[in-house]
């Protein structure tokens, strides 16, 4: 390098982090600290190898949707990455609950994750790491902000495959975005405010965040293979039992979709989100649907029912 | 939740690591530290949608090797994710430098990274994230161990497929490593040390953190598509141009791995690593192969050529 470096820079022992974080309370290492102290090392394999798992659950009005779910997808996650954590379903609850409770959102966005960890002697190995699981809870997002939720979605459908399930397991809820990243700013470059990604054979597969259904004739279809099993696409599903409205997982054709009579996604940062223009095209009347309103509404309504919702105890 | 709870736990107003990290220099923020001090928020894009980019080069015996090609494949991930960082090329060198020369280390695995960073009020949109630059100098690790690198090593054939380029440009050096990970499991299970994965038409990609070479009349094949650009792996056919070795980027079928004369790996974690065992089968005799030794014995004799690596000043 440069031989005429007269001396070397400064070596502090503590980094002093210069970064705004948003308000909320997080867990790690058998601690309750604010979110702007829950930092995973650089050379931890959940970070170096994406090597992760995670689910996110939403707290609203006081009250976590659909708990059990969430935790219950997360197990599985663990178990085909062979990774273990020091607490059963139980503890994992109680951990979410108070890292709400401690931050006193009444509506918050909830992750909890395990990383493959690293070794202390940085073993390749990943059997030779220490899993770490941690949890947070932050203030409540949306994909769609309150504008795009009262006139629907501008979405553009991008170039890019989703990485197709016989390389990364949509099963295991992941980290590997930068598919859906890239999808994103092809969206903005096209004016649109999201993206729907294709599968390999062409069709639909899903969005950043985000499962899609498409309604015509009162019927709705969504992909069923290649996408992540959305807690809040399962929950459509459960309302459409309710109401009586026929719900299919199956095969979205791009034209399919063109040519809806509604399109709508779902994520647990949102719940049921319309999309009323698709490539700079509106979506029939390019208007919020009927069956869309109908199921948003149903959808808010269980967040306050017993069997589907659960109280945080704020102590 | 648990209504009976008596009280929550305390919220401790800093997180206490009790984790042991190898020893080693980082540089972020402006600031040089030890490398257990070098974490990336859980906040950031870089490790919720691992939507970050990187580089690894190596020193040896005090230089580095090669660092130009690491920081020039680094910008091109950089522009490619749209990502900027307050660096130039010489200031990024000078960084990588400082945090080798603050380590000590005289062999070193030297890491540069930009991840897409958090926006202050968690915005989903990565526009308003802040790029964050990081670099640290931890010790030079290897992805066969001295054993394995004097006997070969025995690799199994997974039957995941490589995140293809569809998906996820191998051009952008990146994180997404579940399907390697998950290779790599599927080899211990066969009581082999790593894995080679495949792409979508049954041929073979590349391995967790490695390009393959197939000699074979004493001729090279390896992969031409659907893998990462390795630095080693462009060494490789430097070094054969030198030595007037046939060399070919092309297909790469199972079949012709299996009935190669030898078979090599590449990585800047540990150079030219022969195998010597596919699922359980000797690669020709099941020995480290002449071609193999030739080519390895000029890769380490070009870490100490001035046109190849340049010196580390300690101070």
């Amino acid at each position: 390098m440069d031989k005429q470096t007269p001396s070397l820079p400064a070596l502090a022992s503590h980094h002093v982090d210069p970064h705004a974080y948003p308000n909320g309370v997080a867990y790690l290492d058998g601690q309750y600290v604010p979110v702007s102290q829950a930092k995973v090392s650089v050379l931890d394999y959940g970070f170096l190898h994406s090597d992760a798992t995670y689910d996110t659950v939403h707290v609203w009005n006081g009250r976590f949707f659909r708990l059990d779910l969430h935790i219950e997808r997360f197990f599985g996650g663990l178990e085909r990455l062979r990774m273990s954590i020091p607490y059963d379903r139980d503890a994992v609850a109680k951990i979410l609950h108070d890292c709400v409770a401690l931050s006193g959102h009444r509506s918050a966005y909830v992750e909890m994750l395990c990383t493959r960890g690293a070794s202390p002697t940085f073993s390749r190995d990943p059997r030779d790491a220490v899993n770490r699981f941690m949890a947070f809870s932050i203030p409540f997002g949306s994909v769609a902000n309150a504008e795009q939720l009262e006139r629907g979605l501008h979405v553009a459908i991008s170039h890019r495959i989703r990485i197709p399930p016989a390389s990364v397991d949509p099963a295991i809820k992941n980290y590997h975005w930068l598919d859906l990243v890239r999808g994103l700013y092809d969206a903005y470059d096209k004016d649109a405010e999201t993206a729907l990604l294709l599968d390999f054979d062409g069709n639909v597969a899903e969005g950043p965040g985000f499962n899609v259904f498409a309604v015509r004739d009162g019927r709705l279809t969504t992909p069923a293979t290649g996408v992540l099993a959305g807690i809040t696409r399962r929950t459509v599903f459960d309302l459409c039992a309710e109401l009586g409205i026929e719900a299919n997982a199956g095969t979205v054709t791009v034209t399919a979709l063109r040519e809806a009579d509604e399109v709508f996604i779902t994520s647990t940062a949102g719940g049921i989100m319309p999309v009323t223009r698709i490539d700079g095209r509106p979506v029939a009347a390019g208007r919020v649907g009927p069956v869309t309103n109908r199921l948003k509404d149903l959808y808010w309504q269980k967040h306050e029912e017993p069997a589907w919702s659960s109280p945080v105890s704020y102590g």
